[in-house]
């Protein structure tokens, strides 16, 4: 057995699951994954990379939050479109010195991760490399022609957010300056991602477009608006904002609503609804963590409603960004 | 909109294909892409690196061959299960360097890759990093139950590869030397992919084991061995070689032999036909390109035969390996 090969297997073993079920073929240890159709449903799937320096600092962050917000990113993408997320294939590239005890951390969280979250590793590839890179596509399904899109947005539709924003971005200027207990930092380092409430808002067909705050609210807002070719007005005072800690130094950066509107990688979802539909609302799951923050316009330009209306402008998370 | 967003566009503007049908909803500029039921088929996954320095050199190898290849070797995972290629998402990790006139090029050979393998860009992930990562899955089909696996062989069955071996190797050793016609690079830098012969053994039902020749035939018929639970014996005057160009300088690491079976990134099939199959496989596309190069026993050895009958020991890449 080649080293190459050894290490796979490690991998494989640590994943192993009993949801794979028996008709599913894992293309570990093949060429690729065989799947069943999935009866009249549609597949869903995404890609999200996640690469050290950029996403996490190896030093910084642990290696098994790593491991799960791996998985998390490229689920909530699932969630997103109101899928049910089912497997995933995971491209690993890996300097030698990370091959040991950083390995076997970063598989834990990736397992805790893909037992949360109802996925089976079907399949990758392994390979050497300067720094961590993680890619993972992952496969869902949703009843047909009931996926989300972020297109369907029409002027009038409500605008909502669930859960609070800005608090993965607090966790992560807590860790850089290792300040805030452990608890602070979950939001940070394991994300909840909304599968229940994306699923059942595709299923009961409640929402007309959706996305997931990954790169920040003021960002992904003007992605919907785009992809429906319209705008939004979204009250500053019904923003959802995290609460930041009382004492200590507060330098401005940690200005609440700014962390809600720029911070990403809240992975909440952000959608619009009818007012027709709105009412059905109330049976969501969670629905008492959900706020709405505004509505849709037909002039194609995204609108902070405060003290001076400005405009909002993309301040989001942006891997080829000058900031 | 975003620096992000932009190269998404171009992204998705160069290999925008009039292959992806009206049903296919594509992830790009959404969070996921929704892939309609294939009917009864079953879907095959695959995932593939290609990172800079360990699987091609940027400043060696052009551009377009990086793209083309990148698909390529995804995909030559699809054609070992006797699978058809469908779809593909790319994830791709750039220094802003790379994302003028290279990613043109690295695009348009992507783009001819997609083409001729007949499969449409689904999704993906862009973002920025020292080195040039490349990270793809390719999504197929295969009737039910039809996808041949590397487990499959059985003692007596006589093993076949296809085309010629340790061509690409040799095109690598050129290419380093910058020595040989750009026609001699051909299998190095655009390698052909057997999609019509895998997805014909696969149909028919020839084959018992597959699988692609991707690190070489030492190390990949040992897997499809381990992976049978069984040994090969192979003669070393059947192994087809490629040829040495005469004239110049021979190094001994130009053995021929030894690159057919140590070489890698070659993407001939290697399967097993069971002796009563045999007579079906002259049908086969291509059929006076395949070498019969000996078969499968029950001691669970690979042997190599030739005047010392020695066994033959996994000698291809490894990305971990300490060569």
């Amino acid at each position: 057995m080649t080293p190459e090969d050894q290490l796979i297997g490690r991998i494989t073993g640590a994943l192993r699951s009993a949801a794979s079920g028996a008709k599913l073929r894992p293309g570990i240890g093949d060429d690729a994954a065989v799947v069943p159709p999935s009866g009249k449903a549609d597949w869903v799937l995404s890609s999200d990379a996640s690469l050290e320096g950029v996403h996490f600092l190896a030093d910084t962050h642990p290696a098994d939050s790593v491991g799960y917000k791996a998985l998390a990113r490229a689920t909530s993408d699932l969630a997103a479109m109101g899928a049910t997320p089912r497997f995933f294939l995971l491209t690993l590239a890996l300097p030698l010195s990370r091959t040991g005890a950083w390995l076997d951390r970063f598989l834990k969280g990736l397992r805790s991760a893909a037992q949360r979250f109802g996925m089976t590793l079907i399949g990758g590839d392994t390979t050497r490399s300067r720094r961590i890179f993680i890619s993972i596509t992952v496969v869902g399904r949703v009843a047909p022609g009931r996926a989300i899109t972020r297109s369907g947005a029409r002027p009038g539709d409500r605008i909502y957010v669930s859960g609070t924003l800005g608090a993965a971005q607090l966790g992560l200027w807590m860790i850089k300056r290792a300040s805030g207990g452990r608890s602070r930092l979950t939001a940070h380092l394991y994300p909840r991602i909304r599968i229940e409430l994306g699923a059942w808002l595709a299923r009961e067909g409640v929402a007309s477009a959706m996305i997931d705050i990954s790169d920040g609210l003021s960002t992904d807002l003007g992605r919907l608006c785009r992809a429906s070719g319209v705008g939004a007005r979204i009250r500053a005072d019904r923003i959802p904002c995290v609460q930041i800690p009382a004492g200590g130094r507060r330098p401005s950066a940690l200005d609440p609503l700014k962390l809600a509107l720029d911070g990403g990688e809240d992975y909440e979802l952000l959608f619009t609804v009818p007012p027709r539909k709105e009412k059905r609302l109330r049976q969501a799951p969670g629905f008492r963590d959900l706020t709405q923050i505004g509505e849709i316009v037909r002039t194609k330009e995204v609108t902070l409603v405060d003290k001076t209306d400005k405009r909002l402008v993309p301040g989001g998370w942006d891997p080829f960004g000058s900031a």
